[in-house]
């Protein structure tokens, strides 16, 4: 990239950093261990880890303060006992943790360790054959059958003083004197083993045909806000006084209110000059007058590009501003990446080269025949000049990132190609571990995985269109399984600027208050296309249409905040829920219960330790109440089944005294569509609840 | 080892070959290609590709004939036609032949090649963006709206153009012709995409963007034998006439009655010569008399070991006379190959660094504590000498094969490690890919499923244990599953001389048909522990074993094969039934179907071409006569619901007309337990078959 060219143009803000380093190979995330065969004696099998993506081409995802629980089959020949370590570390550090894996059942072992540090963490497992407990088990048993056991001790005594040089000199000393207390026959030889003779045979284990899985395994540490964020978009341009275009001081007056209503992320679409050349006008037209502004995703015109910022919105001191209040109040602002050009892009004519080029020379526009989109130019990533449209496009993030943003949403990711995400997210997240990527993609689900496999931290998915209990069980039910669950981060979205579901047009405010509360409960990340779906707007352009008619993607719309109509009560309420109830800031705990009736929806969320429990039951039935017997599963849910238990509506208060599995819930969507109850009780040990009145 | 030292033993035949390559490093059964990341314009992704076992470790299994059917999710990031091959070439080859792959289903595809040779197959996917039909497909399109197609055309030319120089001589004038065509207008156009320009893009498309998956997969391509097997058990010592010690000779003249059953495999138990120290007696006992035979697993004395013959059984030539008269009923002789010693071997004075020593100097005996198997020493696999002890076992397996053997039982090999077998069949294999290898393992489930991966060629099941309809479904539908259909190919045994079940012991003559049934028709391989089967002999050495009384592992048995219990004619119907019906050479074709009753287990297997559908129905109790409604799904088998079809009765010979899904079976044990259907019709076309009757 020239950039001496670049800088003519003024509002082209210079890049503020040295040139980016492009890395073509891939970045370290396959570290594949050679399986050392050059002893035969390497007895242990070590198979079928998870999480493991891809033989590990991928990375798990997890956030701040998280646990990951790793297991394997490990086995070796015989019955020999076996002893396994799962060895973790931070990508800092070239120091491995080992802790020990205990086995679970059919040759299945299990071990966790905590991230606690953004950026990479690496894991794998070793595993060996433990010759002093496969003795010690032995042992026993030649004591209990009344063996001659003389030859053993001494066994077991040779087994120790080949352990001691391996051990620190006081311990050392220690091992040296088991194996004299060994020798001196059956009874201080029982005194040793009930003493801390085995644990230090298991310190000091002889490791010399270890096994070490063959892979090096990866996780991503995110910050809490990755899985744990409730999302408002809003365009800035309708955040001002009616008649007026809105600017970014207009939004901050919006802040407190949204910071009230218990947001965290404040989305903007594009904040950049809007070009002029097929400019789109309001429903779309393909003609728009002087006075319209034109579709914020037509990024570029004279006034810059990817790096400037319209000038009806403000400076960039104005927006940096915006930036430091909504921190203020406890919220992030998300930016949009959209990577195409208005045909007046100041690209298109430094880097026509970034281009398809029609054989008339003209620039080839978006299409998707017989559609045509004149107003967007694609890159073209199939250009011999590739690298350099890469490198800057991470420059953009580069630069928006330098500029205080560290949430991005990415337009339509599908079109470019994944190898380019995989590099820009590894590049970006290499110093920027802090980074959230929210993956724009609605398109077909090996697509959107792969997205999130090569590093997208959030996703959004197919919510806005699994309108009934049974395709909302069975498409959460799919992304809860392994390994979806491992790297895929739902952010459920019931409306968008771009969708406007038909369930939402034909079910009134039941509908969506329906749909926040699924968005809100099912999805600990979650998000809205917040006037519209806070004043339950559903006019669609045309019948059959999911576009909303005089769309704020191509016209300054005015909102009354204080229509009757608006569910800012309800979510403000959803939000406090969320937030106070831990339950719901994770998807991991996700589990789907029988209601007996195909219009109830009920699911729980549980926190690891079951302290907290969140039974979520939704009428998806926009005009009629519905009623049904829940079951639930109480005793993976640490309730007894034996007396009484309370369940707290959160919703309305109500207190109801449960009994056993089954209990009948009966919802008027008229007045609120759903109840969302938390199980009261007083903990008595970590695994022993008792649910109290 | 020491050849000199051996070869003073004229009993132990001298190695007939070069010394064996030591391959310590793994051969290269994990070919990882580094993805291509050097140019970004790589926009496809290959992956989820099946079969893959582990990653690429392990090899896919087939027998020659068969089909490699292979899938894979391809895709690329947005819309653009993609195309994609299926790459394979036999390991003789460097040159890989290349199958297009067609799109199933949500971005899966699918090609298939077939194996024809013994050996090592290796595949991969190549796919890439193609340009022209995604040209094509949008040209049609805009066609259609009427645009205008002037630049299309020409951008159709130029691609046309560039793909000439691709071309050989003649299709290279043609692009050239086909380009000049196109550029003359819309009708002509349409000609040329009417004509084999299509075909020509195709065949000469642009790959320079093409991706090939990262690893190069493999298939293990067997002998027929390998996977359609019909085993028989027996002890050459109890062929001979009574008061005798059988020998080969014995053996040779049972071979046309076995043959004339439909065996094809006839099982060996150890043929070397018998320890005497701790030899064992009649029933298991600790002292035997002096003319006690011994169990043949305690292999070797002064007579020799694992290279020699037990001199009352014959000589070399004696065997090879066996092999050779079995050969020409049709019939290959299975050796077992038990690696371990009795204390008289000769490896135990010649090779005692191969053993574990007790600190009192002597071999460590084999044992699980409580238990001492005093007449058994295990090889210490630890041994610092274990390269000349792997050197040795291979080089008995390799004795074998050079006279004459092919298909080996071996004993207990999840005992030995799983390093050394991978090692030892890859190098038995690499020259002779013909040989089979069981692996007699009873263990638990996943060192079961190891060892196939491994390269066990068959492996022994659960199946003797597996005694109602419902464990039976459970276990064959987990043996049915990707992956472990792949690599683990059953063979199930209702008896070994191991294994009388309770089953066996309480059910009588049905019971023993009812196992003979299911082994016959739910696995494409089984075997008999013949004699004792054949002859349903029932009696446990005590209640609540599994041991014979008077079992033939410790004495000679003389067997009355004019016994009226025998069931020499059902095993003979049965064994023709499984040569006949071709859809019971495989069990990829298996299928359970609902029964409504408890007691009775239905399954079809079908040939992939649904040319012969066979419908099994055995009634699993012993004891009473059990009906019920078989559902079966009609459509998948290829019978039409709107009219009725032939079921023909193997076993009985009887003629059913049956309809629609649900039909009637009711069957007395005591008759015969099981019915097996043929479903009879004419063939109109590959995919639509007509019942008649």
């Amino acid at each position: 990239m020239d950039l001496s060219t670049l800088s003519n143009h003024g509002t082209i803000c210079q890049m503020a950093r040295a040139p980016v380093k492009r890395r073509l190979e891939r970045p370290p995330l396959l570290t594949t261990i050679k399986p050392d065969r050059a002893d035969g004696r390497r007895r242990v099998v070590i198979e079928s880890v998870t999480p493991e993506i891809d033989a590990g081409q991928f990375a798990a995802k997890r956030t701040v303060g998280e646990r990951v629980t790793v297991e394997a089959d490990v086995f070796a020949d015989g019955h020999d006992a076996l002893a396994c370590v799962l060895r973790w570390r931070h990508e800092s550090s070239q120091l491995w943790s080992d802790v020990p894996m205990v086995p679970v059942v059919n040759d299945r072992w299990r071990g966790e360790f905590m991230v606690s540090e953004l950026g990479r963490y690496f894991y794998t497992i070793q595993g060996w054959v433990d010759a002093f407990e496969t003795w010690s088990r032995q042992f026993a048993k030649r004591v209990e059958a009344g063996h001659d056991i003389t030859l053993e001790l001494e066994v077991a005594a040779r087994m120790i003083e080949a352990a001691a040089p391996r051990a620190d000199g006081s311990d050392s000393n220690r091992l040296m004197a088991y194996a004299a207390a060994i020798r001196k026959g059956p009874s201080s030889a029982s005194s040793a083993l009930a003493g801390d003779l085995p644990q230090l045979m298991e310190r000091y284990a002889d490791k010399s045909f270890a096994v070490t899985y063959a892979r090096e395994l990866q996780v991503t540490v995110d910050p809490e806000l990755a899985s744990f964020s409730s999302w408002y978009e809003l365009f800035p341009r309708s955040a001002g006084d009616p008649a007026q275009h809105g600017t970014f001081r207009d939004v901050e007056k919006r802040l407190p209110g949204l910071a009230e209503m218990g947001f965290n992320v404040l989305y903007l679409p594009p904040i950049h000059p809007i070009g002029r050349t097929h400019r789109k006008g309001a429903n779309n037209s393909t003609k728009a007058g002087p006075d319209e502004p034109g579709s914020p995703w037509a990024i570029g015109s004279e006034e810059g590009g990817h790096k400037s910022i319209n000038p009806r919105l403000g400076t960039m001191e104005d927006f940096q501003h915006l930036l430091g209040a909504a921190d203020k109040q406890g919220m992030q602002v998300a930016l949009d990446i959209a990577f195409q050009c208005s045909p007046d892009h100041p690209y298109t004519r430094e880097h026509p080269e970034w281009f398809k080029h029609r054989p008339d020379g003209t620039i080839q526009y978006a299409e998707n025949p017989p559609k045509k989109y004149e107003d967007i130019f694609p890159f073209d990533f199939e250009t011999e000049h590739w690298r350099e449209l890469w490198d800057e496009l991470l420059s953009i993030v580069l630069f928006w990132i330098d500029h205080g943003v560290t949430i991005f949403r990415v337009d339509n990711p599908h079109t470019k190609p994944f190898p380019f995400w995989e590099w820009l997210i590894g590049e970006v997240k290499r110093e920027h571990p802090d980074v959230i990527l929210l993956a724009e993609a609605f398109t077909r689900p090996k697509v959107m995985y792969r997205l999130a496999k090569v590093g997208f931290t959030q996703s959004y998915t197919y919510f806005a269109w699994r309108n009934t209990a049974s395709e909302l069980v069975q498409y959460f039910t799919e992304l809860s399984q392994p390994p979806i669950r491992e790297y895929f981060r739902p952010n459920l979205w019931p409306n968008t600027p771009d969708i406007l579901t038909e369930y939402l047009q034909t079910g009134g405010r039941p509908a969506f208050a329906a749909r926040l509360i699924l968005a809100a409960t099912l999805g600990a990340s979650y998000g809205i296309y917040g006037p519209a779906f806070e004043l339950c707007e559903a006019r669609a352009r045309e019948s059959g249409s999911e576009e909303y008619l005089d769309s704020e993607k191509y016209q300054i719309r005015k909102w009354d905040y204080n229509s009757p109509d608006s569910l800012r009560e309800l979510i403000t309420l959803v939000n406090k829920v969320r937030i106070e109830n831990p339950a719901l800031h994770s998807d991991r705990g996700l589990r789907f219960h029988p209601t007996e009736n195909d219009q109830l929806i009920a699911y729980t969320k549980t926190t690891p330790d079951l302290a907290d429990v969140v039974l979520t039951v939704v009428n998806v039935d926009p005009h009629h109440t519905q009623a049904g017997m829940v079951t639930l599963p109480l005793e993976d849910l640490g309730i007894r089944r034996d007396r009484g238990f309370q369940a707290h509506e959160l919703l309305s208060g109500a207190r109801y005294l449960w009994n056993g599995p089954r209990n009948y819930v009966e919802i008027n969507p008229h007045s609120i569509p759903a109840q969302i109850f938390r199980f009261r009780r007083r903990l008595r040990s970590e695994h022993d609840f008792e649910y109290f009145l």
